[in-house]
């Protein structure tokens, strides 16, 4: 017999005679004639309740169907007497295809979110992290979707990389020299011998890349990993994390804009309005006020403010922040929290940042002093999307470089596209674990990644 | 004015008052009271052309809008009169945005690959290249649509791992040690002043994670880098390229080889059906049989036969091969492609392999001698897919792995898949850019990248 699986069960529109179920066994209550066993396959958050008659084949093994234990039921989909749940399984067999002894860690009880993340590999089977990763799924999904429907192509912009977007953050090195005895010419290592024939790293953007598409092919899109070597351990960071860089020629900074808001509100919809039974459990058990801040999101449009009046804004709060707020220096955390958290209590976009404060590729604007950059930031998460018009000004990029101490040779191909028929773009990067964190309430970074990495941690 | 993409002005169904394009000029042609541009955007492969009176704004600058610069253009989308395009733009205005002086490197003339892989930032605009890329997108999607579709989830395994799921292999190393000068210990080096604290690689394959998903979530799929530090600089092999790695709980060999015969023709399915246009160019230009090929793939049942037959067949051909046929040992490229390309002349799916010539992880067959994996192999590319059955007895997979001299302790995580609810699971990879290869009929794996990385090239 075919399986299907739990969540379709659940959603039958009618009686099934014949239907089989595959998955493992959450909770077992005997009585004495029968069991019930609840069933859960990981298609869904809910579980399907079977009932095994005592008469039944493969019922004289109903003590090792335990917790964790896998199962094969088949039997009939019958409208269930029970209250919370449609349809149950009548069992006409079961057959306990893997035990799960007593020592199973995840055993029926709360744990800690610390505990869950040492056994990484079995709390996909908890309900929260099932529900995470259904979601992250989910969000995956409408990413692409979104995109596609637009005709954006999606682009694989390279992960070893011998270039730094940012001209400057922490690096991992790729290399297969003997780290013991990495050959050495002039008292310094002979990367002519590496595996590339020069230094090699892990990206930590594609956003270079994606522009050499966008001036070939119009509108793209990557989605793939990043990475930064920061010996940071905080909640929000990750040393891999999955980035997602649209990029579009014939674009400029306000559609870049429009854009980033229209992106952000399209995939807080579809989580919305597919993940409606994993979005209740976050909203019961990790954030009281998600769901209602989701909607909020939805419902209004993003406030948008220059650099220069946000600072205004805070420079008149009578809030005390940790770090000084001046003109012409960083936002930091508390400063971008406040303002999309207390002050307008919605999402934001800020722009036209001082030029000192940003990178080499954007895009100046007529006042000399500032750049068309963009940053997206959202109540409980801050900065969620920052992006930019890009420098297609050849002469004006090639000024940059210089104030950046960036050679024009390591760049000659980025200075190519301003010289054979450049045109206005611009992109934007979202953090797609931010935007996780985001939409299912959960705190920390190492709680929506299937394996973590971060200072000290590779584990599995 | 909205900009309208060249592929949609192209698919109109009725005439349109005001339009703008926004685009690369192809060529032009000019004649005393007015010019023909031809303007392609990346959208399709094919150009739209516009009419430019001598009368009109921006008419001037006629002698700027040379192949390769970029142009906007408004005016009106007309039934054209010419032939080989239902539609064409009168325009009211032109603006040459940015210039293409005749240094250009892909002015309108044939290029050799080789010259084109060296100035890979401006190959997307050849239409060759578009092309790849834009089969390359809906390849993407097809994928993910596939598996979407039947409620598989994507999980993102990770890319720097501690684990080497071959249990061989040539691995990068990723590092934030000071090369030069790494830190050492009784003659070794000190890893654990490493960024992770211990040694740490780019993984060659996610499949060790995705099963831990399968045994939470039931069905589920990767889709990402993956890496080989390979010295081989063949037309076949990449040091950086994308897979899919598909697992599924509750399943078969059987059910392993059903779903991957039904994903190739999926994907061959779906790129027949929507990239014809870029197709036709592949089947003119690159591979005269491509189309006909892909057809007769889809049409035909997968034959499926077991290794040994498949050795016995080559035995009694009376083709000359390099490498010595012989029970037991591994099948070679050029077997591989005997079988499917001359002694089928379809695809074929091999099963059933000796047990030394494989890898720890996979179920052990009752003759004691074979292991439940299995291979499919298409013409004019070889293996496409390889994939097995996983060990999910513990005795056995603790067997197997003192067999291949891999500890326990390394491997305590996955060991814990089969202590606890342990199901038959069984999966397989695909790579990305073979498949790209066959549905394209590209030759070569450099050609189907963005910006391929071999050994010595890791540009851009």
């Amino acid at each position: 017999m075919q399986r299907t699986l739990v969540k379709h069960a659940l959603n039958s529109d009618r009686e099934i005679e014949a239907i089989r179920i595959q998955g493992w066994v959450r909770t077992r209550r005997d009585s004495k004639a029968f069991s019930f066993l609840e069933v859960n396959d990981g298609s869904c958050l809910k579980n399907i309740q079977a009932v095994i008659d005592a008469g039944i084949p493969g019922y004289e093994t109903i003590q090792s169907a335990a917790t964790g234990a896998a199962v094969i039921i088949d039997g009939r989909l019958v409208a269930s007497q029970g209250k919370g749940q449609a349809w149950e399984i009548v069992a006409t067999s079961l057959e306990v295809v893997g035990e799960a002894p007593d020592t199973y860690p995840l055993q029926k009880k709360g744990h800690s979110l610390e505990y869950l993340r040492e056994i990484a590999h079995l709390r996909p089977r908890s309900n929260l992290f099932g529900c995470v990763f259904r979601v992250r799924n989910r969000l995956a999904k409408a990413i692409h979707d979104f995109f596609q429907e637009r005709d954006f192509v999606y682009i694989h912009s390279p992960i070893i990389t011998t270039s730094d977007c940012e001209g400057a953050g922490e690096l991992f090195r790729v290399s297969t020299l003997d780290p013991a005895k990495p050959p050495m010419q002039d008292g310094k290592v002979d990367y002519t011998k590496d595996f590339f024939e020069r230094p090699a790293f892990l990206t930590v953007s594609g956003q270079l890349e994606a522009e050499v598409f966008a001036c070939a092919l119009s509108n793209v899109y990557t989605f793939g990993p990043t990475f930064r070597a920061e010996n940071s351990n905080t909640s929000r960071h990750a040393s891999e994390f999955w980035m997602i860089e649209p990029e579009m020629a014939f674009c400029d900074i306000n559609g870049d804009m429009d854009l980033a808001e229209e992106f952000v509100k399209h995939l807080i919809n579809d989580i919305l309005e597919n993940c409606g039974e994993d979005l209740e459990l976050f909203n019961k058990f990790v954030d009281k006020e998600l769901i209602e801040r989701l909607k909020f999101v939805l419902d209004r449009p993003f406030q948008r403010i220059t650099y220069t009046e946000a600072v205004e804004l805070l420079l008149k709060s009578d809030k005390k922040f940790e770090f000084p707020v001046e003109q012409g220096a960083n936002l930091q955390s508390e400063h971008e929290r406040y303002l999309t958290e207390e002050h307008f209590k919605c999402p934001i976009t800020v722009y036209n940042y001082p030029k000192e404060i940003k990178p080499f590729y954007m895009r100046s604007n007529d006042d000399g002093k500032t750049v068309a950059a963009m940053d997206v930031l959202v109540p409980g998460i801050g900065e969620i999307i920052g992006g930019s018009q890009r420098e297609e000004r050849l002469d004006a990029l090639k000024a940059n470089l210089e104030r950046h101490n960036l050679s024009e040779e390591d760049y000659g191909w980025y200075l190519d596209l301003r010289r054979y028929g450049t045109v206005p773009h611009a992109g934007f990067g979202l953090g797609f674990e931010r935007m996780l964190m985001f939409v299912t309430g959960v705190g920390n970074i190492r709680d929506v990644i299937p394996f973590a990495r971060t200072p000290g941690n590779a584990e599995f």
